[in-house]
């Protein structure tokens, strides 16, 4: 796991998929301030890239939660590698929009599932873990059975999730600014900034 | 082809992916009113279903498309078999979303494609071709070559992206009534009316 883990980091960092900016920094969606941002959808446009991570989904599933019956994918970042790892496991995919779809059905998790079914949340990245938050609880109304979280990976911050349900990833942040540290995409000062920025990630100074 | 399109209109009538409703007629996302809807997503959740669907995605492209350097999907309803299609195929996704994202990159085509690309605009069903006329603007402001959209089926309704850009359908709506007035989910008098509604669409009378 560790080894793709590695692979996974170096070649988000080459395609220019994770960025820094220390000066400047990045606004995430969860309105977090941060040197850092992951373009992960980069890696759906390299096909190497794509099928690791793919890869390391599968693995992580197939360690952490065999029983799954039902993959529900987080909207939109979840989806296309949801849509690949349920292909290769022979799983229905489902996924869970931001907001209720206002015409049509009026569906919150699109797609057909039974009540009772075992099933595994699928993200991309993890930040605050508020997508996730908010997925759980929607799917905790709909009589699901939720083994856990897969994601990508967790920058590795304090999470109400986690409190409530089993998070799995690919890899974390750690791994990434190994990589980047080694590979010469930060310096050591600008890593002690991330690791302080990871500490205390609501208060992101230059 | 045409095997391939009456075997997935059965299947999307049997899992009730496709509703007629001729009294109370359903709103679709174009503010358009219509006696039947189909709900694309369902057919991700059975897995015999969305391998069809994915299988008669692929014969369109080499079809009609073989020289495709890019699948770009139009967010949310092309992403996951636009995933399963690109992964078969060996090729890069992107997805272009239906508004800008307000943080991060601020990027309304998300993933990675260089400018003269080769590219093919990748979506679900096609009502009034609002999402993809969009998509197609879109795309030619970044300069990616568009070779035509694909979709899995079109109403026939009269589209303004057909003059400008080639359409390219798994199937159309004419199997779907077909096969419905065969395997008898709907009655003769109820396909007329269907009939009448297709050829004045923004206008249904019960």
């Amino acid at each position: 796991m560790n080894e793709i883990a590695y692979r996974i980091a170096h070649h988000l960092l080459r395609i220019g998929a994770i960025r820094f900016n220390f000066e400047d920094p990045f606004v995430w969606t969860s309105g977090l301030k941060a040197p850092v941002y992951c373009d992960n959808r980069m890696s759906l446009s390299h096909v190497e890239l794509r099928g690791l991570v793919k890869d390391g989904y599968i693995a992580v599933i197939k360690d952490n939660f065999p029983d799954v019956e039902v993959i529900v994918a987080v909207a939109t970042g979840g989806i296309p590698q949801g849509a690949l790892v349920a292909d290769k496991l022979g799983l229905p995919l489902t996924y869970i929009r931001d907001k209720r779809k206002d015409c049509g059905l009026n569906k919150v998790v699109e797609g057909y599932f039974e009540k009772g079914q075992k099933a595994i949340i699928f993200e991309d990245n993890i930040s605050t873990g508020g997508s996730c938050l908010r997925a759980y609880e929607e799917l905790k109304k709909e009589d699901i059975e939720i083994l856990g979280i897969v994601a990508a990976f967790s920058y590795g911050f304090p999470m109400e999730i986690e409190k409530i349900c089993r998070l799995e990833v690919i890899s974390t942040f750690s791994v990434i600014q190994d990589v980047a540290l080694k590979e010469g995409y930060i310096t050591e000062e600008e890593n002690n900034k991330l690791n302080e920025w990871r500490e205390n990630p609501k208060n992101y100074k230059k």
